[in-house]
This record gives C-alpha cells, sequence and structure tokens, in this order.
C-alpha cells in the first residue's frame, strides 16, 4: 500500500503515521519529495488490505491510499499460469475447442424446446441453453416454468444428448438445479448476490458467471474469488455486455475483456452476444468478434419462432440464422487456430 | 404501443401485422407518412406488454416499438396522486419532517454500536442504522456479526430509544432480520434480487430500497412494484448514487432522481450522501444538497473513529462533524418549509 | 511517480528501470515486498510527468505507474488557497453573493430578447445569458443569429443595465464577441477544443468553462490550466451534468462535481439546472440543491413562450417559474449564509 | 411524431394541440386508448423536426414526444443502400480490401517517422499515420510539430509510397493540412467541433472522423453529416472505443458499433485498436475481432521505441509485434471472406 500525504501534512502527522502502521505490523519507507511526501507500507499480509486502506484514507492528512495487491489470488493467473479446462457434461471449456451453447431464452413448452434442441445440435452446438427461473425487470412478465422448466431441459437433454446449462437466482434453488443441470448460471443482476455466490460454491457443478452489467473486470474476479474460496473451481466467466450511455445497443458488449481476463485469470471466457447487442441483427458479428478475440465459448439464443417468445424475442435467432452463425464463427475459430 | 415499420416493409407485412395485433385483442390505427409507416395497438390491458413489444420487435419489417403506459402502476403517482407516509418505529417518513438515520456502516462491537447510537442521538438524529449482514466485494473483507449485530442494535435500540434499520441480503434471514429490525433495507446490489424482492414484499415491515448502481429511475420503480404487488406498500426509495466514468467520487449522486421520484411515484424518497460520494469531505454538501432538492429522509454514516472502522472508513463522520452537518441540514431544511 | 513492478521482473530489469529514471533526473527509492517490487521516482519537476508515465508504463516489465502530483497548478487550490472572485462587468462571482445568470438559450429576435432580459432582471437575476453562436447536434437544427444575435444581446444589456454572456464556439470568432460580450462561454462540447481554449486565454474577459459531457473533473480542471497558462485567469467553471445510462433526465446533474472544485481549485463555481436536467420541471429543486451544495452562481434557460422557442423549449422555464425560482434559491442561500 | 399525452390533458388541450399540430402542416390522427392518448403528427417535411419535438414537449398536458424519421440522411442507408468506396491517395477504403492505416501517434523526429513508416510498410500497411497537431489533456505535454510534422511525414510518403493520415484541429489550419495530407483526420474530442466539421465538409478531401467518446451511433451519424452537407462525402467513421466506467481499459471499444454503422450507413467503417484499449497486450485481440465484425479498416499506432515516445506509449506496438498483428489480421480477413 502506497500512501501520499496531503500538502498541508506536518511532520507530527507523518510520525503518527509511521507509528500507527508499524503497530499493526507493516515495514515503512518514506520518500520525500520537494511537493509531496509518498510512504510505502509492506508486509502485514494477513490483514484486511481493503479494510486498512479505508482507514487509513479517513486520516485527515491522507490524500490518496493506492493498493499494490491484485484482491484475487485464486482465480488470478500471477499464481496459477496455466488456463482452467472445465469438463461440463462431457464437453470440455477452455480447451483448443470453441464451444456452442444455444437454446431459448426461456423454456416456455415441451415441444417449443425439444425443437431448439434439436435444430441447435443439428447446427453444432454442444451444450444447451434455456432458463427455468428467470429474473425479469417486470413483476408482471413471465417467471418461467421453475422445476418443470426443469424436467422439459432433463427431456431435450436424454433425447439430443446434450448437457444443458440453467440460471439460478435464489440460494434456496442451487440444490434442486444442481441436481437436473450440468452447469448453473449466476445471472447480470445476481454477480454480487453473495449468498449465491457462497452456495454455489459449496456445489461442484461447473459454474458460468455473468459480468455484473455494471462491474469492473477487478470486481468480476473478486465475485468469481467467492466461488473459488468455498472450493469450487470450475467457474466461467461470461461477458455480456455492460450498461453504457448508447440505446442503439441493449448493452455495449466489451470485446476487451475478452482478452483482459486472459490476461489477468486462467478461468475460461464466454462471449454472450444476444444479450451483449440486444439486436439479432448484431449477433453474428459479434459473435464472430468474441471468437476472433480468443473467446472459448460463446451462448447465443435461438427460439423457432421469436415473434412467439416469451422473452428476449428480438434478440433471438431464428435456425436458419444460427445454421449460418455457426458456419461463420467455424471459419473464424479456424483462423485462429482453434475449431468449433 | 407503437410501432414504426421499416422503409422496406410491403402492403402484406404491414396487413400481417395488423392481423396479428387484432388476433391478440388490440385496437388498431394505421398512419402512413411520406417516409414511414407507423401503427399504434391500444388496448388488451391484461397481457403482459413488455413480451409483446419483444415480439413485435423480432418482426423483421418492424423497425422500433416504442411502449405508452409506464411499467409501475402501484407504485406510481398517476394512479395514487397522494404521497405515502410510513410509520417505522413510531417515526413518520414522508411526512413534512425531515428524518435522519444515522450510524456505523458495519456493527462491529455493542462498545462501537452504543457510543455511536448515543453520539447521533444527542445530534438529533431519530433513526439509527448499522450493518450486521453486510455485502463486499471482496470475500476477504469483514462480512458482519450476523444475528449477534441484530442483538446489539436492539440493545442500543433500548438504551436510545431510536427505532433502527439493517440490511438483509438473502431470502433466507428476511423472517430472521424482520423480528429485531424496524425497516429492512434493500442494498443497491439487491435491487434486481427478485427472490428477495418478494419474500419483504411478504412481510408488512417498512423497506428501504436502494437504488441498483446502474439502474434507471424506470427500473427502480418497477423493483418497488416487485415488494408492492405482494402487499407491501410501506416503501422508501433511496438514492445512493450511481456508476458513472467520474473516479474522484465513489458514485456520482444523481441529485435529479429525488425530485424525478417526486413526479413519477407517490413513494418517499431517502438519500445517502455517504455512499453517493464515497468521501467524507464531501458528505455535508451532498446532504444539504439533498434536502434542498425534497428529500424526505437522509441516511448518514457515522463512526467515532473512522481510522478505526472496519468498512467504509473514508466516507464516514466522526461525531463532531454530523453535530455540524444536522445544523447545516436544520437550516436548509427551514428554507424549504420543513424542519428536522 | 510511483512504479509497480510486475511479478516476473528480474533483478536485471529492476536495475535497468533504476537507471533509466537516475537518468532523467528522478531520485529513485525501492521497496521490496513479499509478493510485489514497488519503485518511487521522485523529482525532476521540469519535465513532462504525463509522457514519462506513459513511456514507463510501456515497459515490458511494469504493472501500472501511479502520478502523484496533481496536474493542474495554477488553477489548483494547494498552491492558492484563496478563492478567486470575478469582476464580469461589474457583477462579482465567487464573493458572498450568489449570482443568478438568466435568459434564453438562443437570441431569436429582438423582441424575445429585451422581453426576456426584462422579465429577468425584474425576478432579480444579474446577468443576462443568450446564445448568438449555437452548436447543434443535427445540422438541420438552428445555428444563432451570428453577429446580430451580439447586437441585440448588446442592445438589451443597455436597455436593463446587465452584462451578458454569451458562448463562442470557434477560435475566429474570439475577438469578435470579445468586443461584445461581458463574459466568454466555452460549451460542454468544446471543453477539449485546445486551440479554442488557447484562444480565450488570451483575452482578459471572463470565461466561464462547461464540464465536458464526460470529462472527469480533473480533466476538467486541466482544460482551465489552458486557459490560466497564457495569463487569463478570470475562470469561473460550470457544472451541467455529465452522460451517464440514465435517459430520463437530459444528462445528470453531478452535485458532488460543486463541493469536489471548491476542495481541488480556487475557481468560482457555477450551476445550469438547465441542460443538468433538460426538463423545465425539475429545474428549480435542481437549482435549490446546487446553491446549498455551495455553487457560486447559476445559469438558467428562461423563454416567455417555451412552445414557440426556436431550440431547448423543453428545459426552459417561463418567467413566472423562474421569479418562483428565484424566491426559492433566495431562501436556501440564506441559510446557507449567502445573499441572492 | 407521435406525442402521449399526459394523464391529467382534457378535450380542451387535446383540441389546442391539434390546432398548434395543423397550423404547422401537419397532418394529424388521434388513438384514445383507456388510459393515455396519443397523436400522431405526419408530414410538414421541411422544418426543422427536433425543435418543434421540443416545443411540443414544453406544452404542459404533453408527457413525451417520440420522433420517427432518423435524423441523418445523406449519410444513412435507407436512401442510399450501396456502400461508399473511398479513394485516398490510390488507397480504396469501403472495397474488399482491408486496409491498415500505422504509425507512430506523434511525428517526433524525421528519423523516427522514416523508420517507422519503412516498418510498416514492410509489415504490410498502406497507409500511414502520424500526428502533427496534437490534442492534449495536459497543457503541459507536447503539442506537436505543426507543419514541420507534415513536411516529415511528406518525407515518409515519398520515401515509401504510403500516402498519409493526420489529425486536424483547428478550423484555420485546415488548408494548410490539406495541401499536405491525403485523409484528414477528426479526433475524438472534435467530433462535434460544428465549425471544423463544416470546414473539412469545404474541402474534396477524405475525413476519417472518430466517434466522440460519448456520442451515441446517432450522434456520430449527424456529426457525419455536416460534413455531407457541405458537399463532401468522402468521409469514414471510425471507432475508437467510448467512455464507461471501466478503468482497466483506457476506453470502451465498442464492438457492435462495427456492424451498427454497416446497418444505418452507407460508409465505411475503421476501427482504432490502440485507442480502444490503451494497453498494447489488448491491441491484436481487439484488431482481429473488428475485422471480424466487419470493419473496413484498422488504424494502429506502432513506434520502434515506445519507452522514448512523446505520448501513448503504453498503447503502441513495437515494429516486431505489429508484424504479428497483420499476420493475425491476414487470417481473419480470409475467414469472412477478405484480404489485407
Amino acid at each position: 500500500m502506497i500512501i501520499i500525504l496531503s500538502p498541508e501534512a506536518t511532520e507530527n502527522d507523518l510520525q503518527e503515521l509511521i507509528g500507527n502502521l508499524k503497530e499493526r505490523g507493516y515495514g515503512v519507507h518514506v520518500s520525500k519529495g520537494v511537493e509531496k511526501t509518498i510512504v510505502g507500507a509492506i508486509g502485514a499480509p494477513d490483514e484486511d488490505k481493503a479494510v486498512i486502506a479505508e482507514q487509513i484514507e479517513s486520516f485527515r492528512y491522507v490524500e490518496r491510499v493506492v493498493p499494490i495487491l491484485k484482491p484475487y489470488k485464486l482465480v488470478g493467473r500471477e499464481f496459477h499460469p496455466d488456463k482452467t479446462v472445465i469438463n461440463a457434461g462431457g464437453v470440455e471449456i477452455g480447451g483448443s475447442k470453441v464451444v456452442v451453447m444455444a437454446g431459448p431464452c426461456c423454456v416456455e413448452s415441451e415441444q417449443q424446446t425439444l425443437e431448439t434442441a434439436a435444430a441447435v445440435k443439428s447446427a453444432g452446438a454442444t451444450i444447451l441453453r434455456g432458463g427455468a427461473f428467470k429474473p425479469s425487470t417486470s413483476p408482471y412478465s413471465f417467471q418461467g416454468l421453475g422445476e418443470d422448466g426443469l424436467k422439459i431441459l432433463a427431456k431435450a437433454r436424454e433425447a439430443t444428448g446434450l448437457p444443458f446449462i440453467t440460471e439460478v437466482m435464489d440460494a434456496r434453488d442451487v440444490e434442486l438445479i444442481a441436481r437436473y443441470s450440468d452447469i448453473l448460471q449466476i445471472g447480470t443482476r445476481n454477480m454480487a448476490n453473495f449468498p449465491l455466490l457462497r452456495e454455489v460454491g459449496e456445489t461442484r457443478k461447473p459454474v458460468m458467471l455473468k459480468r455484473g452489467m455494471s462491474s469492473t473486470i477487478e470486481e468480476w474476479l473478486q465475485a468469481a474469488e467467492y466461488i473459488a474460496g468455498r472450493g469450487n473451481y470450475s467457474i466461467m466467466l461470461c461477458e455480456r455486455g455492460i450498461r453504457t450511455f448508447e440505446t442503439f445497443t441493449r448493452n455495449t458488449f466489451d470485446i476487451s475483456a475478452i482478452p483482459a481476463v486472459g490476461m489477468l485469470s486462467h478461468l475460461p471466457i464466454v462471449a454472450d452476444p444476444s444479450h451483449g447487442t440486444g439486436k439479432w441483427q448484431l449477433v453474428s458479428a459479434v459473435s464472430r468478434a468474441a471468437i476472433a478475440a480468443g473467446a472459448d465459448a460463446l451462448i447465443v439464443e435461438v427460439h423457432p419462432h421469436p415473434e412467439k417468445a416469451l422473452k428476449d424475442g428480438a434478440q433471438s435467432l431464428r435456425p436458419d440464422k444460427f445454421q449460418q452463425l455457426m458456419n461463420e464463427v467455424g471459419s473464424v475459430a479456424a483462423a485462429v487456430g482453434r475449431s468449433v
């Protein structure tokens, strides 16, 4: 931790600060410049650094505190240079093959789900996606079929051989959903729902952690650290767009987050171009871009009849458009030395 | 709902759309301009408007859908013009008196809590705040004392007569916390935690709903609608700053949200200048501003020793600075025809 | 400047860095922690710090560079603790009296301008505002009357005794506008138009520098530094709202910027609640808030007939509403020890 | 234009509005729903729609006005479906070949420029970039060599055969720079510098218009409309990242803007991954992504010695890394049916 003193700090203030830091077990280095004095505090590794930084910042003669260490050790790349590969129902994520997860936003009926599962499988997807418990901004919107939806997804898995991913919104549902599902999805609104993170951390199911719509990359990695801290290391991160001032798209897909996560963490990275754009017309282009930038997987909303979808109709692809996306993505994957 | 067609839409497309809308029970009006055709769809009030809008937007010849009705009826002002006044442990929020809630970010110990409670009471606060269950971005930070914290808050209430507000983060804790607390706080990270909203909606305790750090005012009102939809109308909204590109402050306090909520909703509005700024030096100025803009209450972090606080030290006021804030706020409240 | 090395930096890298820094004239302090090495570089005050920081950051074994000194010396408070008071056409800005500037967005005609000037004067405004050269997002919108507009403003000044402020968008117009106007306004789109900043810096006219709609407070102060660097110290800063994800308001008025500028700079601060909200219904509340937070002045759009205004009709107040605003603002100013 | 009335609007209000609209030459359609009345106003195509919308919005009984037509006709795709191909010094931009522009942020010396020009040419770039007039947030930073820089760029063109692009910041410099340069660049800070846009619109030089760092796609297209409105149709748009809350990258590169511009406009689209990320480690990944998403060109900062660069060292590639980028981009271009 580096501490920058205010110009009005006196010699007494400096001595008080040094005493305080030494009491906490820090080694202290002082550098006096022409205009500013800076104090480096090193060591004391077992205490809570964020808290201490805030305490020091409350000193009246302290201008600013700059932390030095990254606040995520388990999911960070510094101490775990090798990329993690996750096995989800027999499909590997994070290896050389690019994985495509596809399916409807919501499970609406058995027929719709089976029809979509067959279509995405035939186009080349290897994991089925579908929501049974749905978050919805409006209390008056469709909230999902619940356990009946899970049963339909399990049927679709039986029929097609595709493992499936589905969202868990409530810590109380983790056990139930983990019984059915191959991957647990944490949605963007729950990235900082810490009780839920701890609960999925207690399972040994793979987890896909979506980035909070206003979370920095660092906060996202700290959320993954919550899960890893409970012993579950099978975590993939999913970039799904962040909230900005632009309104033409539903979110702004942060393409740089893909190589940035690759720099900072050993976890696989998934791209969600459907929520990332909110417009079916842009989904293929952003899918190609994500693979070109190094994403390990895609998760794409596909619906046989978007005009009747109970949610996200405007961003869902029809099966024929999805087939075209798969072809395009295959070419781009080959160009970056991978396959689909 | 108003539907704007793409320039390439044909007469057949238009007829198909009209048929589709009539089947759903809408009355339809068509206006053909020189360059664009627009279709108004009126009625069909019992269905889910947001879903239908998304479905219609997925039509290939539709450029844009514009919704007309506000998606929050219970908490909106259109059908409930009178301001709501909430009684929380004997203190009225939303009436002519401005209410100040104050106390430490976290309950750390009995002594710290009792000392702070006595100090804020003597300065004029009428509700005590304090966290027992704490959300924390880092898994390595202090997470609160849990039920022991609630017991300490209850003791402080007994000692001072101040009712208290505390945060609930987990739907499984609602019953426990509601047994102790006078007001249930939903934090910014949980504004869109719908299972939690439903659970507090089932209680009859007053709820303070903080704005999500990247939520629009409209989404915030829809979150309140979740609570009201379960029969709990004792909701106050709390502006605590939104996330923007500015880094000098921890968040950007959206002062316009205060009169905006007053225009759109009948619920009382609370301002949190501590999280809204993240810097103790700015708390008084933003408190004065919030009251001048029409806030019904403030919630302020106070700690007897910010340099030892387990959380939020940098934004906590010492008791003497809080006393000064109360004096300043009192003058401003009087200037806008209210009292503290 | 503090330099944090990557974990993979070797002893050789460190020695190379030290050599490089010493060659540039820096004093160097090294602190080796358990996991990271940090290097403090002190001195060498005459070179360009921002450039050197970027160069050092490009070293492959450097993780991050943290600058220490604030990049604005002339407008910063550290070396000029006393608040600046500006005299603009006989009106003092930055003193104990709160100043209100008011008038139409655009000068549309002599009659409209004279009528508005008389109205705002009678309500208590002491400076007239009005645009003769107008920036407009659409090339098809009204672009202002140009020099004819300046002549009308000068007539209004003669008629009412109110000095006036008007915007300059083009470095080539500075001399012309400075001949007529009492204050030169730099608009939000031109905050980082450096040739224009230099040009107004060459005049000795008071300048009101609006914050760029996506500028941090630090960048804004650096823009002011451009003007001061040319010898013109009569600068006032104007907070007019920043761009965020919220769409209910046109911009998000950053109320914290008012006390923050007071902490960081000695320049007077003006609030523009008209652009800050974009909605006439919110203008009074945000005006009161700005004064309560410590603003030295307001700039408010007033139009006798908003429904016929050539620009900004939706955010302009009618004279009767403006009178009411003046009354409210007067009470709040008194509550914070000032007058209007 | 569609007008949504407030619930409290009376029949008289409605009649007044209809009268007002008819007077302006509009055809009017009224739709009365159960809870809201909406009014469609069609026609009157020659007036200023944005202004009228604002005037109507200022009516006290109007809740909201929704514009229908896109505010950019010349650069929009609706009336010009064919993609524009620009010829800049013999290089075609917007055709099937992907163009790479590369070079230093600033022209610092003849040697540095010639060395870089030779290196980027040998790696396959076909246009040289380099700044002679530089915008700089700090007044104390390097501001460019001015006309001497242009002369050096011209020498580099002579030596390598590469046409060059350079930035123009000041309307007074347009003529000078147009005499030397093959493409005029408008930087992000000047996207809404309307006098400058008009001035480059008067030339017949190709213009590259960077997106404002907080501009929506629609505002960006309107800025291009300013240039086209003066008769210069050789405009390319450059996505260079927008400002968001994320701080790990310098800007957030909006990958969706690339296909979005393709939907909305016929102009070629260029990607700037150097400013879009601010980190040399991310430049290749974002370059590949941009080409995969459909970009027509890249503009990349290359410096032989980033650790000595006078600007943007942290985001500049060394020639060997740039060569690697070219190889990677070539593969991705082939995968989407283009070549480099």
